[in-house]
């Protein structure tokens, strides 16, 4: 009968006591609340919404249902990013050696996760060799002497948020902003590290549509990070295209180093300067934002942001040669070029069916068994407010089998719109949330 | 992946089709759909609501979806009646006898149930060896050779909606109309009647606490009957306090026999009139409202509806002389009066503890293993408007412990509210929905 009541509650617009949230999550967990219970109240939070009391709760309630990872060993601020999630998102490959060659220690934690191309693990796992099997000691270690080290989730992290997750992505209850924020952030803060920064998408490829739901999503994990003792900062950034033009496990891959050589599209670079200077001001604030943004582009164009990039490669398996030739990534059999068939402005690209051709292609695993083509993917050669004449080529399809090239192809056309003028408004970053 | 689309589609504000309501419904009764995604939707369902097309269809669905019980064999149009529930309502006892006296079938499937007292089955076998047990065979030929008979429910009618009924009673997502009538109406119709009168009541005793949600109750199952062809009326009747003064099993047996009698409480000879002249009309179109009132109130006061009654009892297996001597029916060991400590108008009762507190004397089963003591109940002394002086006693509560009295007396206490004027708007009947 109590969690029948505590639907009750919630349906009728209440608030839920953190022992409440305590009590739902632990039944949960343990099995005591069944399914059909939980996924009644889901719904009714989707409608509801929660306070910022709930939320905090919820979220403190889902990190403490598995491992609190202890970070303590490793010495300074420990520094952490998460982005929401966006197609041709690279950005931990670059700011993360970026930041730890400042001498600040970034411990990343990362998924390889479902979607239209693999986790940032499986992107590293395009170089041959390349590792994030660890234990926590090893990742401690290696931390403390280069300052950045990679691993995948370790230990029971955050389990009720799994279980929670799982049953949401069944109930169509995902897209609710304080569910979000508690599964991202329950996950963060079993983590362990100090500092969090958030970079959160909007635009067609990402769940947030519009600034105010972003802003929303954001204040709330802002917020939650705080209440739980952590530094905290949220970038709002632009996903109604793929972020850069390489979209694909090796593809960005190679426009990382790119971007690590002081090259590569405008756009990476510039948000991962500023994901920089929030992760580098959050763990060290006598370094104000404009020092940091100074000393990080430096480390992009002196080369020792690259120099550690190499280095955290040979200590977790890969081959460091590859950053000087890239022919030892895989290489897709089949390369095709998609042309332009209308003129104009390229005003919208539906980033989500890019992702989707580049899931067609072999980027990304639909369900956990699939197998990822690490070659495969899109670059794409025309972005928004590029001007399109018929017969242009507008990307370029790395795949392995002519059907799935056409098929991709095909979906691609689908994704861009032109017009006779160009697209006013349109920035990379719209907002920082603290 | 379907109910998944389908969740979210009415989680948006969509509409589901008739088609996609009879993939949920046979999915769930199949097992194909699991409890989970059901209770997510019912959710979805109480927050957004169905249209009157969505209602119908998944009426017909859950009808559907078991037995369609053929009545055709019974001579002329069988008329049903149906009560929304609550407390001390004995209105079948009297109904069916009295329509039933002027040759119009009244075919009546009642259930037994949870609640505060038991239900109209339950009431009847206060009276030794009275039964509802019997083919449908049997039934249809009971009805044609008196033209009343009470079974309980026959067959495996709309199975789909005791799994959802019960699904809908762990998740709190009873109270949303459009699933409360589609509830009713499906068991209603697969029960074969041809008219049937709704009896929806309001108040501190019924699901539906004010005039609006009763009147959209009310016309939503209206609306779905006429859409299968029955003929339909809905009396909007008060449930603010008990209907009557008596409360229990043999009790309400008792004053349902005064009423047949042309005796008994005024309210309970009102009501009964008014939705008998519903039934008549409806089954008689050529027999006017008015004339109708005449020959109810006349068959109540000529005998010729108890003698109906005397008949039904002796062909279902009662003593017909419990007619003519209530000490055969079972009698508490113990009663106790209930006496005010305050002064004034009675202008509240609420219902609800009224029929909690007569639960408590053992009058209703909470756990469908519970056994009913037919003896229990309470008889009001006093009713809204009435004048109560300290001392004056309230009601007459029966059991057949001192610690039930106890308790069931400190429960009415609280029920009672008085005030130094009369209420005003208090009405019987509030509406009639056709």
């Amino acid at each position: 009968m109590r969690m029948f009541d505590l639907i009750m509650k919630k349906r009728n617009g209440g608030q839920l006591t953190q022992e409440e949230l305590h009590d739902i999550i632990s039944g949960y967990v343990e099995g005591t609340i069944p399914d059909y219970q939980m996924s009644a109240l889901l719904m009714a939070i989707y409608y509801k919404g929660m306070s910022k009391e709930e939320t905090v709760a919820l979220t403190m309630e889902m990190a403490e249902s598995g491992d609190m990872l202890d970070l303590s060993a490793i010495h300074g601020v420990k520094v952490d990013k998460h982005s929401t999630g966006g197609i041709g998102d690279k950005t931990t490959l670059i700011v993360g050696p970026m930041v730890a060659s400042l001498g600040i220690p970034v411990a990343k934690m990362s998924g390889r996760g479902l979607g239209y191309t693999g986790g940032t693990i499986d992107k590293l796992e395009s170089f041959e060799g390349f590792s994030t099997a660890m234990s926590v000691t090893d990742f401690v270690d290696h931390v403390n002497s280069m300052k950045f080290a990679l691993t995948g989730q370790t230990g029971n992290l955050a389990p009720a948020d799994k279980k929670i997750y799982a049953l949401r992505d069944v109930t169509a209850t995902v897209d609710s902003i304080p569910l979000i924020a508690s599964s991202i952030m329950s996950k963060k803060i079993a983590s362990g590290a100090d500092v969090i920064i958030l970079d959160v998408k909007i635009g067609s490829g990402a769940f947030m549509k519009d600034l105010d739901s972003a802003r929303k999503l954001a204040k709330t994990m802002v917020d939650i990070g705080k209440d739980a003792g952590r530094k905290m900062a949220a970038v709002i950034s632009d996903m109604d295209q793929p972020l850069g033009l390489a979209v694909g496990n090796a593809l960005e891959v190679m426009e990382a180093m790119d971007v690590l050589k002081g090259k590569g599209p405008k756009d990476v670079r510039e948000l991962c300067i500023i994901l920089g200077m929030y992760m580098v001001n959050r763990a060290k604030p006598e370094i104000s934002l404009e020092e940091a943004k100074k000393l990080l582009t430096q480390s992009l164009d002196d080369g020792t942001a690259l120099e550690k990039f190499r280095e955290f490669l040979a200590e977790q398996g890969g081959n460091p040669d590859t950053i000087d030739d890239y022919s030892l990534l895989p290489n897709a059999k089949l390369v095709q070029e998609l042309k332009s068939e209308k003129e104009g402005y390229l005003v919208h690209m539906e980033a989500d069916e890019i992702g989707a051709s580049a899931m067609i292609l072999g980027a990304g695993r639909e369900k956990k068994e699939d197998i990822i083509n690490p070659a495969a993917g899109i670059v794409l050669n025309k972005k928004i407010n590029d001007y399109v004449h018929v017969g242009d080529t507008l990307a370029y399809l790395h795949g392995d089998s002519r059907e799935k090239l056409s098929a991709a192809a095909e979906r691609m056309l689908g994704a861009y719109e032109f017009a006779d003028a160009k697209r006013e408004g349109h920035q990379l970053v719209y907002e920082i949330v603290e």
